[in-house]
């Protein structure tokens, strides 16, 4: 037996009509590529984007075809998102930061038929345009005052197409589970990957997102989203923004914290999202300035692990709490929020800073497992740790085009590609990417636990475990070490070291002695680099 | 083309999968129909509620089966909810302030199987079982000890069935359109209605209720609902809490003061829901007793329209945020609630009350519209009134076995039966049910604006304004006076009294003088009971 509710499918258009009617004076301010600061409000945007949608249908876009954006945080921004998504369209978000034959290689698995682009991008499409045969036409985001010469082939410019456009087109109308939005990981192997997004995937990922214990936007808020719209939706805030009628203020280009802390102090901002690099820049600029951001509540930071130090000083210098997000492209990307239930809020500071630098907890709508090589499921102890696997309506089943075949385990979880634990408490923390883990004979060996045993020897300075090639067990741990100054080669003393702290089979095949380590951009070894170094090694024993 | 996120249907059973693994330890407080407060987590309650799945499977309970409680807010109407929705199974929440007559009619037309029911209800199921032939067993919510002598048949103990039940049940498994629960509008006319709730309206309605501006929750909030979930789903508090990892305080069958101010003070509640009845009781209880709940930050009041008394002694008296919130059983319920945008939170509060006596903007995923009687929709001026028409996926289609017909607008909306206006704010304020507005050359004239305006005379103890029938316009209005002592009839100076504060064709056509006029138990006319003492009138000019 069926329920009797009403038949209202979950499309995004509906989210830019729920601002117009309900937020209509809200604002959206923008640093304009141009320069100036530029402010229009969500009536507007409703209106503009419905001129982008004529546009396209008079470009005779379809549902279902690709349209690109190649742009910064900005009004216009939003407003292509959303008229291309509201035609059926999808929106693919192409990130200007790939190298230009990645950048080729996306826009044609994708096959894009336009691309908005901003003035800044304009010398790195014209590097990629000429090997993209599906693109029809470029629409560049600015008025005709800044139009530029380029040699782009049937470059358009944004203002002059809309200022003559219709604003009566139809939105939605389609299926729930059309497409929507196009995003490619960034892989650090193979090529990128898209994660085709559905308009109910990005409807009900705005509404996890609205939770408190997420975004937690409300019309009092202004959210400034620095991360871009093409890193996973912005973390959900150009749909979560105008869905909530917050004020919302696009840091277009500038990321620096000049710029940054400019927009905050000028409009007030009360919440914002960037990746660490971001807050790093902007805690420089505070303190060499001897700044304040009192307006600031809350700041959401994620993309990478959040050093301790970088929550400490936002809370003690600015009375400023860090929620730490976890998420991928393949998860919308809501994953987990670092969010204290109250019996850790009531812990000293000291104490609840255990809990802050994990990744935290999934809202409802996002299942998490531990799994280890068997498939079996691992306790939530803290130690425990498995790979960590998440289920749900807005996690990726499937890549765009079928590649990387079937990616969910037999019980529907997405390889999130990372090695976990859960804490009893339900903090999740991410331990090693899986890609780091030594798979020998069918199980895994971690890199990171032996390491940090072969570490605390007193000889050692710094030590990495990597996997070997293996004609038996496919891979076997050899274990890295650079020595204090001064110390003396002995392979045996190290293997005898980590002789009971670790099970048998993990004991490495072999001890090499290296000068160097390399240490990546935020101190933690550059495993990838090590690797690489160590191409040519072969087992002694020969495999 | 279509997205290529998961399949992952939106099912209630998940809600409480989530509660157990992520707020397991959180707890659900009780005063228990028995007495005593009892204390359970929401680890138990799911192990509790697989518990009543697998009785109810043992009793060939089926996906659809319609299973009843007739329960006030606790633990165990938790599991028993959970554990009925868990197998697809719909529970049915009977509410116990209806007439045996019409709750026999209900439970016929339901045809439900299986009650759950507190001992309070004993006595009432008694006298309607016997008119209920479809009902083969009730279960009563007690312990062994506690359990009555009773005459009902089939009777069985709940924690003895439980006592000796599997956990070993799976839940889920069904498409997310299944019937979920089941809840009858208490009408003033003609005969309740069935309104089927599916998962999936019950999973997104979840989603819109945990959003900031509505019920906000979070782990450290401590929730009171004391509206019952027999009423509109405890608005739907008892899936948004455990959802969000709330502790929630579950108050029994006593809503005095008295009961709901020890509630508040031993579990630090933080933020409760209740009709203005509920909350003009504690008001009393905390006046007369010189008392403080400062652990409350908002409470929210809906069910009927908040007096701006109350709002006001909230506000200036305890330091509590009044949200109001409008919504009916058909709306699941959220409709509307009454946050300020930072702009209104920004005058002064006399300023603000305006709006906070109003119903509210909703939240995405609610599309309401303002219709006249040609079906055009209404401006948002604060002053047009209209037919107050609702949509969305939390919204009813259709009432259970089709009765009531059609009751969608060609544009897929429900209509409400309440007439509205909307402010330039988007505030929605009910001005009017649609069946008290009088029809009048296919017009509309309101009749609470004119008694408004005429218990204004210095003479006038109270003034209905009802339609009486006419040939011509069909409708035309007569005003119904009760005079103070001592007063003399004199119909012309109350019409004068109306000059120039009504439109012209708005004025009544007759005043009628009585000793009485009927209030209903709010307070509030009992405009049915005065249209029926009229129904013999007829107007002077013979219409």
């Amino acid at each position: 037996m069926l329920g009797l509710m009403q038949d209202w499918p979950l499309t995004v258009d509906k989210i830019i009509d729920h601002a117009r009617n309900w937020h209509g004076h809200r604002e959206v301010v923008t640093r304009s590529v141009e320069g100036p600061i530029v402010r229009t409000t969500y009536a507007e945007i409703h209106a503009r984007a419905k001129r982008v949608s004529s546009v396209l249908q008079d470009w005779d876009v379809k549902v279902g075809d690709r349209i690109a954006t190649l742009a910064w945080n900005s009004g216009r921004h939003i407003e292509a998102w959303y008229g291309i998504m509201g035609i059926g369209a999808v929106c693919h978000t192409l990130n200007p930061r790939l190298f230009p034959e990645q950048l080729a290689y996306i826009i044609n698995h994708a096959e894009d038929k336009i691309i908005f682009v901003d003035l800044t991008f304009i010398p790195l499409l014209e590097a990629v345009l000429p090997h993209c045969p599906s693109v029809e036409r470029v629409v560049v985001l600015t008025d005709e005052l800044h139009m530029p010469a380029t040699k782009l082939p049937g470059a358009e410019c944004y203002e002059a197409l809309l200022s003559t456009a219709s604003e009566d087109v139809a939105w939605g109308g389609f299926d729930e589970l059309t497409a929507c939005g196009l995003c490619y990981t960034s892989g650090t192997t193979g090529n990128p990957k898209g994660v085709l997004y559905s308009h109910r995937s990005n409807f009900i990922h705005t509404l996890l997102g609205l939770q408190s214990t997420v975004l937690g936007a409300t019309p009092s808020e202004v959210i400034l989203p620095v991360v871009p719209m093409f890193h996973a939706n912005a973390w959900g805030i150009a749909f979560g923004g105008p869905a909530a009628g917050s004020k919302l203020v696009m840091p277009g280009a500038r990321m620096d914290g000049a710029a940054i802390y400019e927009l905050i102090e000028s409009e007030g901002v009360t919440f914002s999202a960037a990746v660490p690099t971001v807050w790093q820049g902007l805690l420089t600029h505070l303190r060499e300035n001897k700044l304040k951001i009192p307006t600031v509540k809350r700041v959401l930071i994620g993309g990478s692990a959040v050093p301790e130090s970088l929550i400490r000083a936002f809370q003690e210098e600015f009375d400023i709490e860090v929620l730490q997000g976890w998420g991928m492209t393949e998860t919308s990307p809501i994953g987990t929020l670092s969010n204290l239930p109250p019996e850790l809020k009531a812990l000293p500071y000291d104490e609840q800073i255990k809990w802050r630098v994990k990744q935290g907890t999934p809202p409802l709508g996002v299942e998490l497992k531990l799994k280890n090589v068997a498939g079996q499921e691992m306790p939530h102890d803290g130690h425990t740790y498995g790979r960590l696997m998440i289920k749900g309506p807005t996690i990726a089943g499937a890549y765009f085009k079928g590649e990387g075949g079937e990616i969910l385990d037999n019980e529907g979880f997405f390889d999130t590609g990372d090695v976990a634990t859960i804490d009893p408490q339900g903090f999740m923390q991410i331990t090693d990417r899986a890609k780091d883990v030594i798979k020998s004979g069918g199980e895994w060996i971690s890199s990171i636990e032996i390491e940090n045993i072969a570490v605390g020897h007193p000889k050692v300075e710094l030590a990495a475990v990597i996997g070997a090639a293996h004609p038996k067990w496919d891979e076997r741990p050899v274990l890295v070490i650079k020595l204090k100054p001064g110390q003396a080669e002995n392979k045996q003393e190290h293997l005898d070291f980590l002789q009971g702290k670790i099970a048998k089979w993990w004991m490495p095949d072999d001890v090499v002695f290296v000068d160097d380590i390399p240490l990546g951009a935020t101190g933690k070894i550059d495993k990838k680099l090590v690797r690489e170094r160590m191409k040519d090694y072969r087992l002694p024993n020969g495999g």
